[in-house]
């Protein structure tokens, strides 16, 4: 049995504490079933047992080096990707006319919640592809489109993302590689620099197809003049298309998956074909972006994941110390998961894992729900209520995964530090998340400058709807009913803490945003109440009905009640320091460091 | 100059914020001077420029092997511990009979962070030998000392704590290894493993003397059968003493540091040295304890350091992004310590380092003075506050360096993450402090069940008096009153909070320390606020005098009042967390996770 995740606690969060059969009464998912569901994830499972878990640590020992220009990867990987072909894994969400499987998103979502969890770094090719090829299927003409999918469907050919630049990082509207208009319709010569391109270059591919950000030779400055290009490492005719690996980057952790630095054009020879329309490239780039910050929220949190079961496993076994009411030194030592501070770090750890996950499938389903959707306002409440939960659902399992991780690593103690037990590895992996697609500062500012304002608050008030439906359930449950009334409060507090916040707007944007990160910790902290929430009326509700699994619903119940006992106290402070009049981030002068 | 710390704020906690030179009026002390204070650790910072620092990477690059029987380290640490040893480094605390220069602690503290900024690894070595020496002068015979310490002093034989064993790591009391009285008096045969010996074995000192804790056959079971022996690699006839290195762990970091798994007399023929009395090991180790744990500490807040400075450093000239109220795309792009996200993440990390660096001093001269004191009633409340302090400063530099770290490779975004800056090794540095040298679950222990109710609560009292004396002279200076007074909220706040958890003794030790890691953070977070108000007091009396250092001391006030607006703040949940009448960590179930 894999010890990486819990299918226990997958199933319960997509078949008990939401529903994923619910997808079902939309045509485009009709043909599923829980059958076929339940499949798919068994299928991933055994990929990730027998293939993608046991290379985990060799990924990590050896890894990807640029030799003569070629970058080698781990040799199992080729292997590896055209399986994920094979399999129809790498366009199963797409529709049938285009030899996808139309299966939901969260279904996805969920299948690379457990590749993740075996082997982050393994996982992320077939991905960046998937995600590659719905950025030319969506936006690209039918021509683009036959030309460059079918191929990566078959995971034969990668693609990958190009976007950073050594100028334009968290600032891509920066960006200056530079496009420019040959005589052939749609056909650009493409001149610049990428940096930070996962799975850029590799050997387990026979071609890399880039969907790249570029700027039109004299569009205009910023984010309003940057187009879309389609730059495949070889061209359709087989001739290299002077996309150069500069070289490697060496990382601390996600070390099997390689990272380049690409030089596009520096023989001026790199054409590249836009998607699209001239100009609209950030723009289609973003509307792909929900699925690629929700992807990175689930690595996260399968990577916590992973490291929570290591620890746990570690905790039933290890013996030291006594109990504290009895040390007789005489007695046996006892495990140390009966020491309460040992289940602190358990529980701390269980609570952040299994909450993003929940958090992450309920977006997922919102998600595949809205794509169906065809009722305007109904479509623009869901909308709204995703685009505000993207960025806490991104960055709240990623900062969280990087304590998680360190948790797991004090459980394990000493043993933990050592390379004999995988939990450095997965804090050394987890660590990634706060920065990549986004770092959390961004998304600070995107959750309180933008999604909170947009629509007037629509997304807002539709999470405070959510927050309303799920009090109404718990309330009424005696067993639940103290931990709903500890998650209205903070609630309540947040959001007079919100609205105090706003009223900041007036003083100036610096002033409204300076805390920006600060309230995206804190709406994590809420999400997490109420996912919690959630989760314990499913588990109460289970329970009221004679469960058969009732130490799995107990501890759903206990993880709810500690997630608000230690968890969501923490925005007492948050909330203060909203009401603070005191800016030292703003007043605090650069020569003074 | 060196990047890995600040000379300046170094000065200014020795001798501006707090006045080493006080201890000058002791006659131990008398003979040394500011001059001679100053000179100290300049030498300290030239070794650590030239030969530490250069090594940093290399040392975690090609990590130490086991090769046939030999532990072998970087090739530079033969001369580099040598050099230590000639530059009388190893026994400058000690008294001049000794061949001492009777140099305060805090002073061998101050040098060893500039030490442990530059290479942490590399800086290990002489101190663990120090300490090793100290255990054999304090507690051992003439004749042990005579025989053992002039090699350890000269850098030619390296000392060991030697502890933990597989089944006793936080549980000491549980250790096994066997001393059986031989026909010599004072001298054991010694039979068991021990494991984690950090320094335990390598090839650039030619001996390696153990002070090893061991049971003498037939001692009583727990803590009060232990024994502390000299137990040499090399006998004095210059025969093998049969420690087998058996094995070297690999590590996430902390690399260039060898920790061996060591076998003590396997073929029975493992001589070793009772140091002082029988049975009254544990005792003895733990009278060096608070020099060791304020040691961790100490290298804690020098990783952290040496992170901030680099994150500083690269925040200054890296251009990404625009002011928020200027958004124009053909402006140049600012360089990120500008935007108020990068600022506090800055000022948290000066926060931590400096914050930290501060209360050891504190906790260093407090060590010293009280090592003079001759005053009975004053020694007591000295060593009351003390003891009390111990915990904090081990673990709040050891937990908070984990996130000051990571927020160095935050402020570096993408870059961060390689190996192409130094901030990741930081990281991997610093996520060993929480572990050794007791958890900070055992610290927390440590301060809430024994160091709170200790001589009935003194050294509680004595920290309030400092907090009062602190705020006393806060209070009047108009700059800093608000600082003050928030600082004084969250004290009383954290007061009665502390009132509240002993009320919880009624209800036995499991409910009264089941909270006890969480008490330990905001104990850290309160002396936090008392450090740092101090600073600010410091800075501004230096302003009112018309400081030629506007900057310097401006910026101690900002992050002064940084501090109490959004570390303090954290102190609300803690408190809120104390009144609780849920104990999920009590309450859950093992087979409930």
């Amino acid at each position: 049995m894999a010890t990486f995740y819990s299918k226990r606690d997958l199933h319960f969060q997509l078949f008990e504490n939401q529903n994923c059969l619910e997808l079902l009464q939309y045509p485009y998912f009709s043909d599923h079933s829980k059958e076929t569901f339940a499949l798919v994830l068994d299928a991933v499972a055994q990929i990730a047992e027998k293939s993608l878990y046991p290379i985990f640590k060799e990924m990590d020992r050896q890894e990807p080096q640029l030799e003569n220009g070629i970058v080698k990867v781990h040799p199992e990987m080729r292997a590896i990707i055209r399986q994920f072909g094979a399999d129809g894994w790498i366009n199963a969400i797409f529709p049938y006319e285009e030899g996808g499987q139309q299966l939901p998103w969260t279904l996805h979502l969920s299948a690379g919640f457990i590749l993740q969890a075996a082997n982050y770094s393994a996982s992320v090719f077939p991905f960046l592809t998937t995600g590659a090829a719905n950025l030319i299927r969506t936006f690209g003409s039918y021509d683009l489109r036959d030309a460059y999918t079918p191929k990566m469907y078959t995971g034969e050919w990668q693609g990958t993302m190009a976007l950073t630049e050594p100028d334009a990082g968290s600032s891509l509207s920066d960006l200056t590689t530079l496009a420019v208009p040959t005589s052939k319709e749609g056909v650009y010569s493409i001149r610049g620099q990428k940096i930070y391109i996962s799975a850029g270059d590799h050997d387990a591919c026979d071609n890399v197809i880039h969907l790249m950000l570029a700027r039109i030779e004299g569009a205009p400055a910023g984010t309003k003049g940057i187009s879309l290009f389609v730059v495949p490492k070889i061209r359709l005719d087989g001739t290299p298309n002077d996309v150069l690996t500069q070289g490697i980057y060496h990382k601390m952790g996600y070390k099997g998956a390689p990272i380049v630095h690409l030089m596009i054009g520096s023989e001026s020879a790199c054409e590249g074909y836009l998607v699209g329309e001239a100009h609209q490239g950030l723009k289609y780039m973003f509307q792909m972006m929900n699925e690629a910050r929700l992807g990175i929220g689930m690595n996260a949190t399968a990577i916590a994941t992973a490291a929570y079961q290591t620890s746990l496993a570690y905790a039933k076994v290890r013996p030291q110390g006594r109990n504290i009411s009895d040390k007789e030194p005489n007695r046996p030592q006892v495990p140390i998961i009966q020491h309460a501070d040992v289940k602190r770090m358990l529980l701390f750890q269980k609570s952040i894992s299994e909450g993003s996950l929940a958090l992450l499938i309920f977006c997922g389903l919102l998600g595949d729900k809205l794509s169906q959707e065809s009722e305007l306002q109904k479509k623009a409440e869901m909308e709204a209520l995703l685009d505000l939960l993207i960025p806490i659902a991104k960055s709240y399992p990623s900062e969280m995964g990087v304590q998680s991780t360190s948790m797991a690593i004090q459980v394990l103690g000493g043993a933990g530090y050592t390379t004999d037990f995988p939990v450095e590895q997965y804090y050394r992996e987890a660590r990634i998340h706060p920065i990549h697609e986004g770092t959390t500062g961004i998304h600070g500012l995107d959750l309180l400058g933008r999604k909170m304002l947009l629509h007037e608050g629509l997304g807002w008030k539709m999470l405070q709807k959510e927050f309303q439906s799920t009090l109404k359930e718990a309330k009424p449950l005696p067993e639940l009913s103290e931990i709903a009334l500890i998650f209205e409060k903070y609630a309540q507090e947040f959001a007079s803490g919100t609205a105090q916040l706003l009223f900041k707007r007036n003083q100036g944007p610096e002033y409204y945003l300076a805390d920006a990160t600060l309230y995206l910790e804190g709406a994590g902290l809420l999400c997490m109440g109420w996912i919690w929430l959630k989760q314990a009326i499913t588990a109460q509700k289970a329970l009221d009905m004679g469960s058969k699994e009732q130490d799995f619903h107990l501890g759903k119940i206990e993880t709810a009640r500690y997630t608000v006992a230690y968890e969501l106290v923490k925005l007492k402070g948050i909330v203060e320091r909203f009401e603070s009049t005191n800016y030292p981030t703003l007043t605090m002068k650069t020569d003074w460091f």
